[in-house]
C-alpha cells in the first residue's frame, strides 16, 4: 500500500521527558520515524514516484484540524513555544529546553477564564507533564495531522488501503489538551474529514497498548463515528483515568463506543479473542471507512508497555484487518521498541496486502 | 498571644521541587519555621510552660480532617510515602527523593474508578507537581492540623488569640487534592470544627499572596463559613483557575465568597484598602470565631510573590485584625522570603497584642 510521509517529524526531537518527577531520556524520538523509514524502503509500501517511494502530504491547512479541537487550543499550542522561549529569554535563559506543564485545575476549578500566565495555560491544556513541548512540536504535529489527510484522499481516489508515517502520535489528544506524546488526533481530524466529505459512517479500530482517550471523547455522544479500542486495563496502565469496558458512549452514541481493556501481561490469545470482538462489531456497524490508530506498543519488547506480539502476530493483524472489506487508513501511533517498531509495522502491512511475512 | 507549635513540621523536608520542568531547590522547607521559631521565642508570644514557651499540640485524631477532606484522599496521602518507596525499592532504588505527580484527569475524564497504579492515583489527588511528597508530608501535614486544633481549644478555653506556627501550609488543599506545598488544609479543619462545637458562623479571611482555593471550594456552598480572601489576581498568578472577583459563593453560600484580587505588583495601599472591605464585611456577617489564613508573601521581599507589605504593614495589619473584636485564631501559611518570615509574622502578632513594633 501506498505509505505517506510526514517529514516534519523530525522538527519535533524531544531529548527528555518527565517520569515521575524526573528528567528522563524521552521514548517519543524521531529515530522512531527513522526506522519506519529504513523498513517501509525499498518495499511495496514505499512505490511511489517521489520523497525515495513515499507519498508526500498535501496541505489541507488548519481547518480540518478545527473540527474535532478547540480553536483556543490550537492556538495555544501553535504559539507556545515561543512563549516559552520569549519568556526564557527575558529570564536570561537562551536555551530553555521543552516546555512541560506543572499546575493544572482540579475539579472544581474554572476553565473558563484563561489564564495570562503560560504555565497555567500549558496545564489548562494537558494531561500530563510527560509529553515535552518542543520548538517543533505544532509543525510536526500539523504536519502529522496533513499526511493523515493525504492518506484520506488516496482513499478517496481509489486506493483500497494507506498507511501515514508520522508522529509524534495522536490519539491521547482531546478537543483542548495534549497528553501521551500527543498534540493533534490524526485519527479523529481523518473521521471527521471523512464525514465532512460525505460518508455517513466512519469506525475507528485503536490497537495502540495505551487507550486512545481523545479519540473516545471526541466523539462520545455520537452515532456517526464508531471507536473500538483494545488497549491495557487503565487500572494499571496509562492513560489510567479512561477506557474502562463500561463506556459505550452517551447519548445518541450509546453503543458506539466499545473498549476491550486487557489486564497488563495478558496473552496474545486474549489479544486476538479481543480483536475478533472488535472487528465483529465494526461489520456489524457497517462503516464507509475504516481508520486504524496503529501503535505497535503491543509488541513483546516495548520498553513501556506490557503485551506479548510477536512479528507473526502483526502480520496476523494486517491479515485480519484486511479481510473487514473497508477502505482502510493505518495511522502510526505508538510503539518504543525503536529497532523494531518498523519492522512491525511493516508486517502489518504486508499481511494486509496478502504479502508473505519477510524475515528480519 | 499564645503560639502553638507544630514540631512535626520538621519530618516534612523537601529539598527540591518542580518548577516549570525543572528541578529547583525547594522554597517551602524547614528553615521557615526555624526562623519563626527564633523570632518569637524570648517574647509575649512564647510565653507557656513548655517546648521553649510554646504551646505543644494535643491530638485530636484524624476524625476532624476527615470532615472536611474525603476519607479516601486522607489514606491515600497517609499511605502515598510508603507506596512510592516500596514501588522505588522493587525497581532497586532505595532513595528515590520525593514523589511528584506526572498525570491527570483532563476534563471528561473519570475520576468514580480510582486506579491502581501510584502515580495516577499521585495525579487524581492533586493540582500541581510543585508540591514534593516526602517521608514526612504526612506526619507534618497531620500534626499541623492538630496544633490547629489546639488554637481553637485555646479561644474556647477563653484566650482571646492564638498563633499556629506551622508547615506545610494548607490553605490550597482541597477536599480531595494537594498541592500548592499544602496537603491538610489546617484553617478549614478548624472552621468545621468550631461549628461542631456549636458556633453558628464562622468567618475565615486569608491574607496570603495566593488565593486560597482550597478553603474557599470547600465552603462556597455554604452559609455558616464566611471566606474573604486578598491575593495576587488568578490570571498571573498562582492557583491560576480560582480566585477571581466574581465567585460569590453558591446555593445557601451566595454572598458567603469574597475574592479581592489585585494585579501583580499593586501598591501597599490598594491591600489596605481591600483589607478594609473584606474587614467590612466580616464584621456584617459576624462570626463567634475569626480564623486567618496568615501568609505573609505579600513581604515586598518575597521571592516567588508580587506585593510590597514592609514590617510597620504586617504590624498594622495585626491591629486591624484585632479591632475586629473576635476570638481570632492566627494560622501560618505561605512567606517564602525565609529570614524575614518570623519577624514578619512577629510584627503582626505584636501588632494584634497592642505592643509597640519591635526593632528587627
Amino acid at each position: 500500500m501506498k505509505t505517506v510521509f510526514n517529514a516534519a517529524h523530525a522538527a519535533h526531537a524531544p531529548t527528555h521527558e518527565i517520569f515521575r518527577g524526573r528528567l528522563v531520556p524521552a521514548f517519543e524520538t524521531p529515530a522512531r520515524a527513522e526506522f519506519l523509514v529504513a523498513a517501509l524502503q525499498g518495499t511495496t509500501h514505499a512505490a511511489a514516484s517521489t520523497h525515495d517511494g513515499f507519498v508526500v502530504p498535501r496541505d489541507f491547512g488548519v481547518a480540518p484540524l478545527a473540527r474535532v479541537h478547540a480553536g483556543a487550543y490550537l492556538q495555544f499550542i501553535q504559539g507556545a513555544w515561543d512563549e516559552w522561549a520569549a519568556e526564557a529569554a527575558s529570564a536570561g535563559n537562551t536555551d530553555p529546553g521543552a516546555a512541560f506543564p506543572a499546575v493544572w485545575p482540579a475539579p472544581g476549578m474554572r476553565r473558563d477564564v484563561v489564564p495570562a500566565n503560560f504555565a497555567a495555560r500549558m496545564g489548562l491544556y494537558s494531561m500530563d507533564s510527560g509529553t515535552p513541548l518542543t520548538a517543533g512540536s505544532w509543525a510536526a504535529a500539523y504536519g502529522g495531522a496533513q499526511a493523515t489527510l493525504t492518506g484520506l484522499a488516496l482513499l478517496r481516489e481509489g486506493e483500497r488501503s494507506a498507511y501515514v508515517l508520522t508522529r509524534p502520535p495522536g490519539h491521547h489528544a482531546g478537543v483542548d489538551f495534549f497528553g501521551g506524546y500527543c498534540f493533534v488526533n490524526n485519527v479523529a481530524v481523518a473521521a471527521q474529514a471523512a464525514l465532512d466529505a460525505g460518508a455517513a459512517k466512519v469506525a475507528i479500530l485503536d490497537v495502540d497498548y495505551h487507550h486512545g482517550n481523545g479519540t473516545q471523547a471526541i466523539f462520545y455522544d455520537r452515532a456517526d463515528v464508531f471507536f473500538a479500542s483494545i488497549h491495557g486495563d487503565p487500572r494499571t496502565e496509562y492513560p489510567f483515568y479512561l477506557g474502562h469496558a463500561d463506556e459505550r458512549g452517551a447519548g445518541a452514541g450509546l453503543g458506539c463506543n466499545l473498549n476491550l481493556p486487557l489486564a497488563a501481561g495478558s496473552p496474545v490469545s486474549d489479544w486476538f479473542a479481543a480483536l475478533d470482538t472488535a472487528l465483529a462489531a465494526l461489520r456489524a456497524y457497517g462503516p464507509e471507512v475504516l481508520i486504524v490508530s496503529l501503535g505497535v506498543d503491543t509488541y513483546a519488547g516495548d520498553p513501556i508497555s506490557h503485551f506479548g506480539l510477536l512479528r507473526q502476530h502483526f502480520h496476523e493483524l494486517g491479515q485480519r484487518l484486511a479481510a473487514v472489506g473497508r477502505p482502510t487508513l493505518l495511522v502510526q501511533e505508538g510503539g518504543y521498541a525503536t529497532a523494531n517498531v518498523g519492522l512491525n509495522v511493516r508486517a502489518v502491512l504486508d499481511g494486509f496486502d496478502g504479502l508473505a511475512l519477510a524475515p528480519d
